[in-house]
């Protein structure tokens, strides 16, 4: 199997340009000196260097994960001179300012040239992920000073970053969090607690590891509303920007996973000593509000890291049944026969679609909502901005949530196409899996996802924002309706939106009648349902962007390519999405089965 | 968390006693010397012995794998001495004839015994299933000669065995493949070929390994109807059944897998010398009819070690449910309120009552299709013995493919449930979910043992061994009807009898048509359809059988468990069975967008 199987770059750019519109944001002032040409530059240079760099090390950084020696976290030399190379690209500050050294790029391509090293090694990817979250959120909430101190140093690529929200006792409750900040006198904190899963949370690459930490001020009010944030520097910083000594924060520990072990997972401990030195950022117990900017962008990466995974292995396995013989079809019982390739199988191939449904429907939804960070910011009009921030806030568990379920899926499916082999360590697929698995879980579990997607971003909303992806839908639907051939999956679209709309009603109905825990209770079913409705709208959006390029007449590899795109949409319609009909049910009529269950009755 | 979470006994009686009816059997004349006692202190023993034996090694089983050493593969000094505790416990010839020393269980309770070592540590358990595999097999096909010299000293836990099928370029297409044995002119057989993904292939317990190895004779006929079976010894055996010389078996490499790794797998060459030397096994040409005897035996087997994983780790992530404290309900606002476990909430509980539903359901299934064995060697009527093995023919694929598909996603929401903590190996639900993948693939994929339940079992039989289960449901069904609180699913479960007829004579019309392949190409969504209905059936067993025992008027705990019962028997009808609708309405209308779907378009 040749490397290149990795990633797929023409369904990157056909995502991109044909479904999501990405020139469209040339027409914003902070795009004014991009064109197509820039964007496929940096795409090109990232799928040079994520082959070159970040690939050849994918299984090295699993069977040689980092180590604790001496305090600080060690990792291979192999990844430090793949960092080294991606910093050297400039990737570090692509969405920056332009006077501070960045690329100016939007969003959603930093989104795009980030697939090809998710795909060649996530876990990896991880590390200048987090950085760039840091600095996002300095840029957002933090002082000048703060910007110079610590962002100006993480887009040269010289300082690092972490996010530190949960502690051993309390990973998704945040209401729950201790750690505590006290005024040092000096107009800074001293930070005093613990962090646990904290993802890159220390290493030895760069100069420093910038910490964003919650923590409670004296006498912060309980729960979420008393929580601040701090940027809390790994090593003391000095007066001239130089390294300056020990910050008091401890890695006890490291936490070995099942995957997704190139990444440093720590449990770090602030202030031993009571030396902790952080700053605040941002505006007194509003903390939790800040971090959630940083929060919501890595719930998307997520979502993106479990897509790449998918990506990955789909096309590995796709090219495994292109080549590997094995059997006959069930009419052929000439045992002189030639063995036929194992991607004429009929069971084959259904696993192939459904990879490729689930794979290139997310990433679709994933660049759909990557683009609506940069009309929030570029959009002239007040109204269209509130719209856009309105879709993202809706979209982004479904990203996060919906992805990392489907494209594990798509990852087990991958391994079955394999066969033995893919159960070997001497394939890449078993890794894909492995890594993945993480992604239900971190960045918030899928169950809360869920929760938030029906409680906050639905019901809270009054099904405001979900009128705004109707009307999307519903656009692309009246687009479908005069193209003969999808017509049937327009139809279709709607009766599903329609029950959407049913069922979200019955939700809302249980809590008018205070029923919230009941109405709450079978939240993960409500998150397959939209999930999938968002998914068949972007099957649907493909079709239409296909059909459009076919009917120009193209030939070849590329009308293949369109025409696989139109057949999965059909797949997809027919064989995925009724599934969602009985989760429909069971959300509408509250099923209550788990929710009456006594703990005593397990 | 304690060790004793790793299995259930209460259910495993409930089950064995209440439902598939154990002690039934007794009244063959085979079991006439057993007792409800003798069963029940066979399975105190193994429970004992799995404790604290197999479980302790369990994770050391895994991180230092089985090495090849100077051409043998060791194994870790904790596991030799777990295996020669089980063999001195004397259940190596637990089932076999009191005359060879055996203690002539019945298999129903070699399978129940065997659920709490494959709980405790699955792939170490692999040996000594492999090991009476072979003795079975050689039972059933051997001559007294053969039985003596190979069979024996496998009840005496001397030997082990192996089954020898897959090849490099033929891992599911026994058809192609190419091992050659040829007469050595003194009634034996030389051995030359290549064997591959060999399960506990080498390791250095015991004195000798007795590969069971499918081979074609010269001039053997091409495909299937060529094969003949070898018994082919790892060292040779002296006339007075000493341990002679090296026997020309290689082992030519290991596979290293992502899990299921105490096992160790192998790549086997045979007669690289010219000098390894078998004996043929049966009858010329009918090797492949005989393997399947063991085959078949290992189908459950692998069904049954997916079912035990899924009990280990449904139990512990039940365990851990109940004691991690994280978070408040929806509407508690009260930040100073104290957490609670998080069982208690509502999509928790749905998580683990799914576990329970699957794993308890499949273990239901897999017990009745063990008794089956027994009813088909100890009935006296051979109608009887006929519909028994009829029904065990057609239950074996969905007892290996269904328990191994649902069992995995059992595995993956008790992670769920442990969150960041079930994702490192410091847990052992990481393990259960890397051990189970395997299951999924070996002893023939679930995709082929979804075409051999529609092709073979179904389709070629004419519906007879359908009809026999559903006569069995419809019984349960009746019995139902007459408790009130189960009427509902008895209705239920007819109606989806009768999905499962018209659903399969729609499949029976695209055969008569001619259409095989398309006929068979939904196979897997039908394999879905028929083992929820079964699983359906055996969870309304459960109900109705738990109903009779609260009705004697039980309290506490057990009132509790037989309550949970009945609320998963509920959970299952309303939450899982109906999701099937939609996997019958693609295989009745021949949905063909993956047959259609060409190569080059993906």
């Amino acid at each position: 199997m040749s490397d290149t199987a990795f990633f797929n770059r023409r369904d990157l750019d056909f995502l991109l340009y044909d479904v999501v519109g990405a020139t469209d944001l040339l027409g914003y002032p902070r795009y004014g000196e991009h064109s197509r040409e820039t964007f496929d530059a940096v795409i090109d240079l990232a799928e040079q260097l994520a082959r070159e760099t970040f690939l050849p090390h994918y299984r090295l950084g699993d069977s040689r994960e980092p180590e604790l020696v001496d305090g600080q976290v060690r990792l291979i030399p192999e990844l430090h001179a793949a960092m080294a190379a991606y910093i050297e690209a400039g990737f570090m500050a692509a969405t920056a300012d332009s006077e501070r050294g960045g690329m100016q790029l939007p969003y959603l391509i930093e989104t795009a040239y980030g697939l090809p090293f998710a795909c060649a090694n996530l876990s990896f990817a991880a590390y200048p992920a987090l950085a760039k979250g840091v600095a996002n959120l300095l840029d957002a909430h933090g002082s000048e000073a703060q910007k110079q101190r610590y962002m100006q140093p993480i887009l040269e690529g010289r300082y690092f970053g972490t996010m530190c929200l949960s502690e051993p006792q309390a990973g998704s409750s945040l209401a729950d969090l201790r750690t505590r900040a006290r005024p040092d006198g000096a107009g800074g904190y001293l930070i005093e607690g613990a962090k646990m899963w904290i993802s890159a949370g220390d290493h030895d690459m760069g100069e420093n590891i910038i910490h964003m930490v919650l923590a409670r001020l004296p006498d912060a009010p309980a729960g979420v509303r008393g929580i601040s944030l701090f940027a809390v520097p790994r090593y003391r910083i000095t007066e001239n920007g130089g390294r300056g000594g020990d910050n008091d924060v401890q890695v006890a520990g490291l936490n070995h996973k099942m995957g997704y072990r190139a990444s440093a997972n720590c449990f770090l401990t602030f202030g031993e000593r009571g030396e902790c030195r952080g700053e605040l950022v941002g505006t007194p117990n509003q903390g939790l509000a800040h971090m959630f900017h940083m929060m919501n962008e890595e719930r998307i990466g997520v979502g993106l890291g479990s897509i790449a995974l998918g990506v990955a292995s789909y096309r590995y396995s796709l090219g495994y049944a292109r080549e590997r013989l094995q059997g006959r079809h069930p009419d052929q019982k000439d045992a002189e026969s030639a063995p036929i390739a194992i991607i004429e199988h009929a069971d084959v191939r259904r696993m192939l679609l459904q990879q490729k449904c689930y794979v290139e429907g997310a990433l679709a939804l994933a660049l759909f909502t990557s683009r609506l960070i940069d009309e929030r910011a570029g959009e002239s009009d007040p109204d269209a901005r509130q719209r856009a921030d309105a879709l993202l806030e809706l979209l982004t568990p479904i990203v996060k949530a919906w992805s990392s379920d489907w494209c594990l899926r798509a990852n087990e499916l991958a391994m079955q196409v394999l066969g033995g082999y893919g159960y070997t360590r001497e394939y890449p697929v078993e890794q894909h899996y492995r890594d993945n698995r993480l992604n239900a879980i971190h960045e918030g579990t899928n169950g809360i996802q869920a929760l938030d997607l029906l409680g906050r971003k639905v019901i809270q909303d009054r099904g405001a924002a979900l009128r705004l992806l109707s009307a999307r839908i519903e656009a692309t639907a009246a687009e479908a309706d005069a193209i003969e051939a999808l017509a049937e999956h327009a139809a279709s679209l709607r009766r599903y939106l329609v029950l959407v709309g049913e069922t979200t009603a019955a939700v809302g109905r249980q809590f008018m009648a205070g029923q919230v825990r009941l109405g709450l209770a079978n939240a993960s079913q409500y998150m397959t349902l939209v999930g999938h409705v968002a998914i068949a709208w972007t099957w649907l959006s493909q079709a239409v962007a296909a059909q459009r390029r076919l009917a120009r007449g193209v030939e070849g590899a590329e009308a293949d390519f369109l025409r696989g795109k139109l057949h999965a949409c059909r797949f997809f319609f027919r064989h995925e999405l009724p599934a969602v009909e009985h989760c429909a049910r069971i959300v509408a009529q509250s099923e209550d089965s788990a929710f009456t269950m006594a703990a005593d009755w397990f």
